[in-house]
């Protein structure tokens, strides 16, 4: 059984204010939280419908789980995490990414999901970009949550001071295939339905664009973490 | 006001069976419902919740809308399409796509709009993945599905007559930043959870991996339709 005072945590924590206020996430899925305990994360509580070997646990009957999760498909085990403290070395990568603005939570987490992939340990997120702790954001990231972190900052300053290439994806600059990138730099992606913000793109050294092939495209853009990846692979090119 | 039968049938539209049997598809949003249009798709109704000037519609107050919408944040315009006649011109592209048993709307929608961008117009679909006329697909897909085609088949004797070089994206075949294409062939990507099923890879003449950049990188594995975007982008190089 989960107690009234558990579930209304659990319900609460689906919100940004309460998940800053009590330092705690939610995760769902036994890889994420594998990932997490993994990676040193620590954990509240973890509730499961089924034994599990790797950390203690409470029962709980797989209805009740399905009732206070986040999933459409329960996956029966859940995870209260706690949010550990932001660090803020901000110089340790070659290449960074910074994402201005992105809304959606699938988006991010995919974002964060490749940024593990590719090796970048820090992504820089606008004030106002989705809160990484959202659990649908959580699910998405399958487990590089653990691995990647999020640093909400006022990107105009920090990236008036930064020191190597600032490159933004746009829609008109130069086309993605021309190798252009320096080994060391951060890459701009702006949000879903309006790019880069204006003020973020004054800061922008080289704009890049993802070419579209021959004739007869007509799509006007691409989805924002299909275009990111397109732009990793390049510049992690060898 | 939308009747009770208006209602009832956008409520079965969302079911694949009664797609199917009614040949009607539902799509949201303005830019999408222009797409289609535009590009010849005949509609049955349009209803909106304010005055457009580019299709003949039926004037609906959005609290009515937002009850049927399939949307999170329903747009204020929905409307029925009709599901256009399947062609079976397999052969017409140079590089075309198959998709086998992708089960996320949202991720088989981005992959349609990716084809857009990258010019592909056919895309070959293993009888059990995500209906391509799915509300969520329709949605992910931002107009794209108005120029890319489904063909809703069995891979494995489409494949096996396949007259070019079949490129499947597995986890251990070559690093897709070598230049492996021919200018003509196809590339199969997998399921979300398993990658491409056993006896679709039996017909693959050349596997082909994303390759993660540098030690540290923990990733298993990549998202569906960020790794489809990465080799679509390495196969239109130029």
């Amino acid at each position: 059984m989960l107690s009234k005072n558990e579930q209304k945590k659990i319900r609460l924590l689906g919100e940004k204010k309460y998940r800053s206020k009590l330092g705690l996430f939610i995760a769902e899925g036994i890889k994420i939280i594998q990932e997490l305990i993994k990676e040193g994360y620590t954990f509240e509580s973890i509730y499961s419908s089924k034994p599990i070997d790797f950390a203690p646990y409470k029962l709980i009957d797989k209805p009740t789980l399905n009732k206070v999760s986040y999933l459409t498909n329960c996956s029966g085990i859940m995870g209260v995490f706690k949010i550990p403290e932001s660090s803020h070395s901000y110089k340790t990568d070659s290449f960074s990414l910074a994402v201005d603005s992105i809304s959606d939570p699938g988006n991010l987490g995919t974002i964060i999901r490749l940024c593990d992939w590719f090796g970048i340990k820090n992504i820089y997120c606008s004030s106002d970009t989705v809160d990484c702790y959202n659990p649908k954001v959580i699910q998405s990231t399958m487990g590089s949550i653990a691995r990647v972190k999020c640093h909400y900052i006022d990107l105009i300053p920090f990236l008036s001071k930064y020191e190597s290439t600032v490159y933004g994806a746009t829609l008109d600059g130069k086309t993605h295939y021309h190798n252009l990138y320096d080994k060391k730099g951060i890459l701009v992606v702006g949000s879903e339905s309006h790019g880069i913000s204006t003020e973020v793109l004054k800061k922008i050294d080289q704009s890049v664009t993802i070419t579209p092939k021959g004739l007869g495209t007509n799509a006007e853009s691409l989805n924002v973490a299909t275009a990111t990846a397109i732009l990793l692979s390049e510049i992690f090119r060898f």
